[in-house]
């Protein structure tokens, strides 16, 4: 059987890159948020436990991926991948919420507000939102104003009520309302899509591609994000909270419609594989520089967490 | 006695300006969130409650007034001031949730996590946070992409932790630990001292004034900021809930230390007045074109609610 061009491109694995910016990640949110001597020093403490020591950093990879395909510079490739994994962070400490989803654990740790309190919650995702704006708008991301503006618009857009908050909107009332496939899915670009986009969006932004060029990574962003969302409701039935590092089996105890509560899991499983195929042909024109996306799309449906 | 030439400036009336600007909010953001047909609708309807319909438009008036000291198109000037009304409205919104102040009751009408629902509350909150930054960085607010991300970087950081949230989280903290003076007045400046500084500062971005230039607004907006609030201490000392639309009396109530507390009724009036004089006497080279501000100064700390 001979491989499929793209398929060559995407046998590099991904633990080393994982590993890597996990770490970088660490290491820069360590930096960026040093805990004040006074009375605002819960708050902060709070900020440093959501977006330090866990999580897959899938987005701030994403984002660097991206970039690496425009040949962008590593450092300001890694300040966009901060601000989206504090846009990622502050949705999780507000859904983790007892109004929310009302989730004890996160990443193998205490929610925030387990943590500390329910108060101290919303202002640490308060913070943590702000903060992502402020790091896109500063000059060390990139040199041109217009690229800044466009990724705070970009990013504005796919968090706000017409990308991921008003797919959580749609996530809430889905215990009320029965959603098909066609619902499902427009929930899940919403609420995970949108700012999967933004990590492909955001490397062509940084790289200065004007936007008649970006569709390829606008489809590969979307089939991603579907496939993505596929293999988290394939891991909330199959998974264990061990490896996912917060419960399972919420959506069919809350009667939700999923993927594979549509679909049935082989079904949705062949799905998750058709997308990601459809993903990596987007990016055919590219060489080598795409092989870290190739191999993040593979990954999105191997995963076992 | 003859006037100082300053309070000759400050003798327009505000109730006109006031009522016009609330007008003209509620038309813009009537034209900005229309309510989609789909399961996103409480979302929206949520945040309309919320930005519709109520306030004393105070922060939106002092950005317009700021512009209007350096001639910006008015059209313009207001986009600036829907962005900061978002930014305000969120911080209510997350701010009387049952985990923070649980408040019932906001501009006379129930806060919306009593018209909807908390986790609705949660989202409309984020919502508008995030608008705020896409409003901003949009072309339509200044055609300069250097002004629109100096915008969204002033608006991040004053009301992100080393702004507004921190505030609040130093308010939080206050239930348990009794502030003297300097850390009232450090909580406040934080908590609405940073919003306020931000609508002078956005006149000056919006009028492409330099850094060195904007020392006179900068000292207007911290004095009147404190006055603001020493006043706002008063009302809920001295006001009815009838007036001021929400619960009166909850500081005290809850053993915080305020300017009132610590001060006193009639010391805390006088240095109020004293603020407001110097807030004006910043202004003093500037002439007929900064009387909104002296008025609003002024209207400050002798309104009613």
């Amino acid at each position: 059987m001979s491989a499929k061009p793209d398929m060559v491109h995407a046998s590099i694995s991904l633990k080393p890159a994982l590993d890597a910016i996990g770490k970088s990640m660490d290491q820069r949110f360590d930096r960026l948020l040093p805990v004040p001597q006074d009375s605002r020093a819960q708050l902060f403490n709070a900020m440093r436990h959501a977006v330090i020591g866990g999580g897959k950093r899938m987005r701030p990879l994403l984002v660097v991926a991206a970039c690496d395909l425009f040949h962008v510079d590593r450092e300001r490739a890694l300040r966009v991948a901060l601000a989206i994994e504090c846009v990622h962070c502050y949705s999780l400490i507000h859904d983790d919420l007892p109004c929310m989803d009302d989730d004890d654990m996160r990443r193998g740790k205490p929610t925030v507000h387990k943590a500390y309190d329910e108060a101290t919650a919303v202002l640490a995702g308060d913070s943590l939102h702000a903060l992502a704006f402020e790091i896109l708008a500063d000059p060390a991301t990139h040199e041109d104003p217009f690229a800044r503006a466009e990724l705070v618009t970009e990013l504005a857009v796919s968090s706000g009520p017409s990308g991921m908050a008003g797919g959580q909107m749609m996530d809430l009332v889905a215990e009320h309302e029965l959603y098909d496939l066609g619902g499902v899915t427009r929930l899940q670009q919403l609420k995970t899509g949108a700012l999967i986009g933004f990590c492909l969006e955001a490397g062509a932004i940084m790289g200065r591609i004007p936007v008649a060029s970006r569709t390829p990574l606008r489809g590969y962003a979307r089939d991603l994000g579907l496939a993505f969302q596929i293999a988290d409701d394939l891991l909330d039935v199959e998974g264990s909270s061990t490896k996912t590092g917060k419960a399972v089996g919420k959506d069919a105890a809350a009667g939700k419609a999923t993927f594979v509560s549509l679909l049935g899991v082989e079904r949705a499983r062949t799905q998750a594989v058709m997308l990601i195929d459809q993903a990596i042909a987007h990016l055919h024109s590219f060489g080598p520089e795409a092989d870290l996306l190739r191999a993040i799309a593979r990954f999105a449906i191997e995963r076992d967490r």
